[in-house]
């Protein structure tokens, strides 16, 4: 299977867009009570409306720690509405006292490592030549049948637990230890052997993963839903242990953020 | 043993926010002095109600140097309440002339190393399969006594030395040095020799470990509060020596902050 | 072969500027709209002018996430003009109400190593000394004839597909994998892989490499034209797993903007 | 020799603050001359005072470059007295001008390898426990002895040259090579080997070391007085080459400034 | 040889200080046209004075990308001078309307390997002993003998050439490739060697390299001056290939300016 192609086929469905903001508190008190009011009811107003987006729907997180004040997520159907959602909130007045301080563009992605083998296997097995037109055909017939299958992971409404963890992370690509290098038997082995932690934990924490080579800095975002944070340690931490994690995982910062519907907005920025 | 988890048992208690704020001075002093005092008034009043709240306490530290000038420590039960936390300090007048400049993100943490290799051993010599539904229960039960045990070191109060160090930390994770991939029998080891240094130092320095996995950038987070700064010193340098810090310790920014009574911010804030 | 000199003959046209810029959205809506639509008209006007320069034309794109609003990229024959149009945009109104988050600067490069190989051979089969006269003059009429014949792709227009994604990136020279201490034969055959990837996305992504070595902090930068933005996605990771990426590939932030026609500048600012 | 402590006896001296500031000149501008006068008098009475503290000492230094115009050193016997000046520099009007851009905290420190190995040998050679109690007043009596007779340097004045080099430095933990995991021995024998290229400058160059572990980033700082800058570089640039340099220094930031007396304020600070 | 010291010689000249800066466009255009012109004039009067200062001179550089709008480069006979230079600088008024992005302060300097390799042997074959007074005279002969031959390089004018790239760099001290390791006839060989490649373009480019050990946090300045600014890039790009770069070099940011004579600051800061 040594000219197989190494890469492993990937099912992406909505456009992921983290945005995290600071508020100008100082800014925000100045203002008078009524025009705050104003502010306050325009934003939740659109924010309402697109909380109830479902699956081209967007949610506000309230952040602890001084990485911002305020995670907006949104999930849409391309990069297009996403750029059509940040200039509709430029618009809104209560933006003047936001100021952005971090951000993730990603695809949510479902990696087929074991159809990928099969798929390989079987048009290799049917003698195709790999990227001739019949194997294309080939490839393309099983994304499309995956696609359909999991069209309700790819395309999720954002979950209503209170508590979000976001991070971004890398496969580490060292001098010594190279994910990319690995064999596709190996890496499928790793990720299967993550994929169990996970299932472990499937009732108590949503897990979604988002795709971000060539949108963002870091190649993955992660996102875990969860009614108890406590949840995200226990999580992560035994996945450390794994050895696609151990090895090979590098991650970025790390956001978390309390579920803050928009109509609580006014409540978030009161200041008496 | 190979086939046992390789993550050790944790029990969690408090859930900690760490605040470093620069306070803007040249707009502070353009206030009149009876808007100061008012403001000072306010926020004296709420820090030292927070300051009374024991195991759901709070407390206000000078920090040296330029990493700013006020660190804010918060131990509450939850991270629902450490939002809460943040939403009534933006509501201070105060809180328009300071500006977050850094923070962290924990939970009060004991690590089990011993209990989890009895409890492990004991489930398995009972062939006991890992993950099932008895050994789940087996591990509660130990985690559940654990936690009663301990409750004093998980639930603490701040302690009222009037110096505290302050940084994160993670364990290495490198091409050739790995902690997660040490067995748990040397991880054990080196950490019981790790703790008779800090046994040592128990009169000198009280520590509080939290674990930041999934809450913040770096897997712990140190808290020391001794009487003489110079233990600080003493104790890390000695601790830098030993196996797993000299291996396997990286450390991100210290702060050192000096106790702050929230009666004295006045007394910190004046400007004549 | 083992005196000849390492270095690929590379081929050079466009100057190239990257410019990315954070709007102060508050500091716009402070001013009148009859200000605003000055303004856009005076900016959209030379804007509009730079965009039909052809092969010295200029292109804008609406950033997606926080490291800028808005991306100019300036396609130019020479640096002086490079610094000519910085001078024009600091002459707009609107520049005020920008603010410069990040830049590049390279010039769009052509890499030989086909042609090196097979120059660097027949000169050394003559007997030519190795930057002698006669070995320079034979090297000058290799890159003349290239530069006549690549031109086109040498002096690109900027193509006009809906989505850029742009990032820089650099040869790895760690301790023990180095680019720069691969033989001429290993890294041309390596990019002769690489080239095989790309030449499979020829019909929906349009590639624009260019050099920076001596012009910024990294030693080349891409720019990736398509349709869909989906594409840079499943090319770079398809490529990340390529030997030359994948041992020696180090990027930089990567920046996707959608185009934004001068003309729809005025709808990109509008606030009501 | 296997089993006595790896830590080397320190013996500490005054506490060490080094405040980097940039001094916001429009703002200054804006002032009226006699605004200004006022100010710098005020200013420069502090300083003048602080200046003549002696042990107690502070110094002011006009930087290079953009990392800072003022660089203030301040000498106190301990880290409360260090918080009091930072209060008293707050008062003053000036300080509204002034943007702090780094800083540094440490201990005047003196490491003693050689009476360390001679202490734990004699120790060990009277069959001493090491850490009982009998083992730990030999220790503390050896510190003792050093601290008085070393008491001129570790409560020295700030020297008067006119050039100040400032540096943090550690002592690198790599995966390969490690500082700490060296033996006592040969950690000790490189400390002499650096230590001689020190002395070949003393007539030249008068260098403080301060410890810094548990209070800021690095483990320590470097201050170098000397009458000419050149003997900074030639002096770091012949100790890059010896082992303990070459292999385990890794350096932060450089500072260099230039003695400004607190009499001198008023020139440095005139725009006329 | 293995006694000897391992330090090349190196003789030094005139004191460098790179400032970026950047203009605040929106202030600058706040004020009324004859403000600017008078603070112009003042301006370009002062740098046209410095400009002229032949080896004691000033030059201005527009800069490409967002690092900077201008870079001015000082060349001094010491520290103090630069100092002062700094001091006239901030009298200016247009000085209100630039910020400090960057700067870089370093002296001439010129490795002597081949000097000190014959030095050195000549002083040992009489058996000299290293550092002895006889010795250090030797040495001193040496360098004073170089410092009077090399004085034209050692105390250059600024080259008047359109084009200018700056860029500081490091030698590189891995744990596995460690520059400082290397023996004098290692480093002296490849020097040697790379020294080749810069002669092959010395008649389109000149390079002033700079040492900075002890002054700023890399080891090296490097200023190259050309008509062409692909030049800068051919000559890098080659080096890289060669050993010491290949393996051993670090590299910074890389500033590219094109000159602007002070007489032309009015129409590089004219807003019309």
């Amino acid at each position: 299977m040594a000219d197989l192609p190494p890469v492993p086929l990937t099912i992406e469905g909505s456009s992921l867009l983290h945005q995290m903001f600071r508020l100008r508190w100082s800014d925000w008190r100045r203002l008078s009570a009524p025009d705050r009011d104003e502010m306050v009811a325009e934003a939740s107003g659109l924010l309402r409306q697109m909380e109830q987006g479902g699956r081209e729907g967007s949610a506000v997180y309230s952040l602890l720690g001084h990485k911002g004040d305020l995670m907006l997520v949104h999930f849409r159907s391309d990069f297009q509405k996403l750029e059509q959602a940040q200039r509709c909130l430029r618009k809104l007045r209560l933006f003047d006292y936001l100021e952005a301080t971090s951000s993730y563009l990603s695809m949510v992605e479902l990696g087929l490592y074991e159809s990928t083998q099969k798929t390989y296997s079987s048009l290799a097995g049917q003698g195709v030549e790999p990227f001739s037109p019949e194997w294309n055909q080939g490839i393309e017939d099983t994304l499309q049948r995956q696609r359909e299958a999991m069209a309700p992971r790819l395309w999720p409404g954002i979950p209503g637990n209170p508590y979000l963890c976001f991070y971004p992370m890398d496969r580490r690509r060292g001098e010594g230890k190279n994910w990319y290098l690995e064999s596709m038997t190996e890496r499928s082995r790793m990720m299967t052997e993550h994929g169990m932690i996970g299932r472990r934990y499937a009732g108590e924490v949503r897990q979604i993963i988002s795709g971000s080579i060539g949108f963002d800095n870091w190649e993955w975002g992660v996102d875990l839903f969860a009614d108890d944070p406590l949840v995200f340690k226990k999580l992560i931490y035994e996945m450390r242990f794994d050895e696609v994690s151990a090895v090979y995982a590098l991650f970025g910062e790390f956001f978390v953020g309390v579920r803050t519907p928009a109509a609580d907005l006014g409540s978030f920025l009161r200041l008496e």
